[in-house]
């Protein structure tokens, strides 16, 4: 054999073109030519993220589990890391696929673009040229340096003393030619006040302008976490992974509890900390040495997160009257929260408004960009602990709605994750009275995820297998008598991956209209709150995992978002990791975060007069009130 | 046998009358009538520091050591330690045994005192009571807390972490009334600036006001610590001990060759960590439970001392051109410096002027006032390391003179620490041609201590053994040849603790000049500097452990002190605890401290023009310039 055939693979817009051998995923090619291809999962074709068009030419691919046939076959849509080398090709790296740029791109829309002419991040560096000492003037190495700050304006600044340890050397190592890195603080309380500066480091200085910033949310269920090069404002991927603390509950009231435990807290800190640890050195394979150049770590997570992150006790989260111990936090050293980073490096955790409406709503709102608006928005994050925001640039408010875990498949007999072996879809074909499944990974099914549970409702509810009040039809075809009441075979155990029929009981749909009413009356109370009704909305904003699989008319169809047209509404995905990206490179929009947190008034639902009736009158098939949902075309 | 009968035994001025059994100290009475007398050494009788005045009845007791035959019989002075009640009693606690209350009062002839209602500590306690959360104000606790502060004017704190963890608990354990402990730190560049505030704990609301701070001045040889009442500005007696780095160099050269090697940095921090801790411990019987209700810090010591009290590298200090890492240290968590406090208390050290000038003769200058008066002033601590200072209210100059280890016993051959068996007086009877030797201790001499060396010096001078080139009348008696050349024998075998001859050879004398010569010529060259002669002297002060034991006269006679009328010179002792104490007390001294740095002009003597020929006139006892030393009378 001679030498392996190379094949020209053209990347556009940027028209990069990379020589690749036969096999090689167009993933793997792009990386190898520093165009960023959004690969949440790493390449194993689970995140459905690394969308791309192929413009001419040929791959090896099939459609995988995100793509249609359409997108396969007529928009010619390939996943990067499931297509494979297969010749000379034109590839086309959508906006949405490069580095999040996707969210940039509706960010702008909402005047919040943050460009490298506009980095202001909070944390700075000063090259300082001082003059080395000698016999006449011998002050001391800080005060040398303090000199040349307040040359620099930075007068007086506070100052961590792991990073005077290091000084001495590090002035002598680059003849007196240094860096600082100062971390600045913007006041809460008086906004106007100058920023309160702390030098974290002093490092030799070196040509390379490189330094980083590690963006990070902590979700319950998952963390990502990704770096932003502040020296050009770049965005690098993402990598995320499930939350360690996941094996003690899969919702924040039980790690609440199991924090209260002996060595609970320090033991769920630790799970958290392994979890971004993890990710960090995920990191360090595409960005070597990236630690030493990196001082920042910005976090977004839920109230309990944050907390659990912090090491704080999370307990009275859960006791009335709801009170978190911290809502802003301080700064705080990375390596407190057991981040194996650099020493000197700072965390900065996003404000919560309540015990429930956390630093990941702040951070989202922050990304939307409807703060700045005209419109009326309502901004919602689907899942066991809902959260909505309503409001506009004048006036927000926000509640949580304890939805109950039915969403993310909990409470439901075969409910599961968002996983291989799940029904996601499902239609029914009236003519043939039988239906058809799509199950994640194409395999049998095994259970039903939270946007399965959605979809099936909602087509049993349309062609009338469920009735208004979330009953079956007794006599409908595959509706029968199960151990639970009267449940619908959804796959017989023969057909199924558990060697189990998979059904639907009428107690799974109970639970799901429990969630939805329970998302539902909370926006309706908020938007009633205020004089306005849910007609008002002029965009609905869904943020979140679990909005990416969310289909938007079968969610209006059970109740869950309100009537409007599609158009009115906007995915923007993980806009809590957007948020805390948007602070990693812009103090100006950490102080704005700051500000959204200060703007939001919360609602306790619980304690809101009308939202028992709301709810109780939510609890039907779309709702009993069925001016709220007229008919669709 | 019966009841044992009590005394009465009284203090006075303050007219206690406590009752006491035959046998127990006056030290242990007045402990126990809670009547402050100092005992430095803790009642060993070697300090001296404890005299008292028996003004009526008897005591048992003997002169001691410290007590003139006159102080004894004439003025019926007493050491309280090694006085024993031996019926009843009316004793005086002069000022200068009540609690270092001595140097208070020379401070307050430098207008410099501070009492309870001048009080401004740079730690304070601000008491809130807060309206306990409920379902419609249920912001987090931080948050409430930061409302409550605004309201006491501490805007935009900034929050030590560790506070943080326990405030919830703190808030709830005392129905939301707490105390904030805030750390204010005065920005050195910019004086008229807000000082810098950090919340560094918060407590459950107790009714005791007491809280205290520490101060400690750290020497190269001993280390000394005290208790300062923040609630009412007592402050409380010292304790002391050898440093435990002594193990390895007394002076401050060897500690920093040490703490070049491997772990040698860490080794020596750990050791004056253990030092104070263990001075922490002995606090702890007199004041149990301090340390809950201390959070502050003050440490004086050299600059070699702060560096290794604070853990960075002191390597540069003994190379040229001397620069420290260090001069103004930021305020560090005290934990981080090995002591064994509450993990929120904060550690402040005074500023450093240069690598040899440090924080403790900062302090010293603090302590005694002179900056503030008109009195052209020479403020001097005497030792291996002798500093210097000079100066008004209007400048002041400093150097610190490499004086070789002859004061404390090095470099002679039977040199030795002040301690038990160390020649301390010496009397030369010109008619019987012998001396009479005082020993610390009365044992027989094992060897001479600093000011034992000085005192025998100027005998020998003075009755012509010794020549103003510092060599031995060859024929003079008990002055014969040795191995080391001419020696005088000062105690032969048969009466030595050892039992070898006790002598005093020429080299020893050498040293001993070079010593003084080096002191000497040094502010002699401060002083010509700003054109003025050291007739000009209007002040001498003399700080520092040496001074305590020195003879003005014979310190005058071979030429160590100018010659100067004796009134003109004021012993201080301990001036850098003192002036740990005023910081602790204080916030404006504080920052006058930082103030006082800032003004002195250091000179590297061995770059000042001149330095080396006045040190070479120096060489002779007292001076080769006669005109310098005029008979006295």
């Amino acid at each position: 054999m001679g030498e392996q055939e190379l094949f020209d693979v053209t990347f556009l817009p940027d028209g990069v073109t990379v020589k690749a051998p036969r096999g090689e995923s167009i993933l793997e090619i792009a990386n190898r030519g520093k165009i960023h291809i959004n690969a949440s999962c790493g390449g194993e074709g689970v995140c459905g993220r690394c969308v791309v068009e192929l413009k001419s030419g040929t791959v090896e691919a099939d459609p995988g589990l995100f793509l249609s046939e359409e997108e396969f076959h007529q928009k010619n849509i390939r996943l990067a890391c499931k297509a494979t080398c297969d010749g000379p090709a034109e590839i086309f790296v959508p906006l949405e696929s490069r580095g999040d740029a996707s969210f940039f791109t509706k960010a702008a829309q909402a005047d919040e673009a943050v460009s490298a002419e506009t980095l202001d991040p909070t944390i700075i560096r000063t090259t300082l040229e001082l003059t080395p000492p000698d016999n006449y003037d011998n002050v001391s190495d800080l005060d040398r340096v303090a000199a040349g700050l307040a040359a620099a304006d930075i007068k007086d600044p506070d100052i961590d003393f792991l990073a005077v340890k290091s000084l001495p050397d590090a002035l002598r190592s680059s003849n007196f030619k240094i860096r600082v890195t100062t971390n600045l603080d913007i006041p809460i309380q008086d906004p106007e006040a100058k920023p309160r500066a702390r030098i974290v480091s002093f490092d030799p200085y070196e040509d390379d302008e490189t330094h980083y910033a590690l963006a990070v949310d902590v979700g319950t269920t998952s963390v990502w976490a990704r770096l932003v090069n502040l020296a050009t404002g770049e965005v690098l991927p993402s990598v995320a992974d499930l939350n360690g603390q996941i094996a003690f509950g899969e919702d924040v009231i039980s790690r609440i509890v199991y924090a209260g435990k002996k060595d609970g807290l320090s033991k769920l800190q630790g799970l958290v900390a392994e979890t971004i640890n993890n990710l960090l050195g995920r990191l360090e394979e595409t960005y070597p040495g990236y630690r030493k150049k990196t001082r920042l770590v910005f976090a977004a997570g839920n109230t309990t997160m944050s907390h659990l992150l912090a090491g704080v006790d999370p307990k009275n989260i859960r006791l009335a009257p709801y009170v978190p111990p911290v809502a802003s936090w301080p700064t705080i050293r990375a390596t407190a929260a057991g981040l194996d980073v650099d020493p000197r490096t700072v965390l900065k955790i996003f404000p919560s408004v309540s015990s429930y409406v956390g630093g990941d709503i702040v951070s989202g709102v922050l990304a939307s960009g409807f703060y700045q608006r005209e419109e009326l928005t309502l901004f919602i994050d689907v899942g066991t602990n809902g959260e909505i925001v309503i409001g506009n640039k004048d006036w927000m408010t926000c509640a949580a709605c304890s939805a109950g875990p039915a969403f993310e498949g909990g409470g439901v007999k075969f409910g599961m994750r968002a996983a291989p072996g799940a029904i996601e879809n499902f239609t029914y074909d009236r003519e043939k009275k039988r239906h058809y499944l799509g199950v994640i990974g194409k395999t049998k099914p095994s259970g039903i995820c939270g946007s399965g549970l959605i979809n099936i409702v909602a087509e049993l509810f349309r062609v009338g297998i469920v009735t208004k009040m979330g009953r079956y039809q007794e006599d409908a075809p595959l509706v029968r008598s199960g151990e639970d009441g009267l449940e619908y075979l959804l796959s017989p155990a023969e057909e199924s991956a558990g060697g189990k029929d998979v059904v639907l009981t009428e107690i799974d749909i109970e639970n799901l209209i429990r969630a939805k009413g329970a998302m539902f009356s909370g926006y309706q109370t908020l938007v009633e709150a205020v004089g306005l009704t849910l007609g008002d909305l002029e965009r609905v904003i869904i943020a979140g995992g679990f909005g990416k699989s969310l289909n938007l008319e079968n969610a209006i169809t059970i109740g869950l978002l309100p009537s409007l047209p599609l158009e009115r509404f906007l995915y923007i995905g993980n806009a809590s990791l957007s948020g805390a990206t948007l602070a990693s490179l812009s103090g100006t929009l950490w102080k704005t975060a700051n500000e959204i947190k200060g703007k939001m008034t919360n609602f306790e639902l619980s304690e809101t007069p009308g939202y028992m009736d709301k709810y109780m009158a939510s609890q039907f098939i779309p709702h009993t009130d069925a001016s709220l949902f007229p008919p669709r075309e």
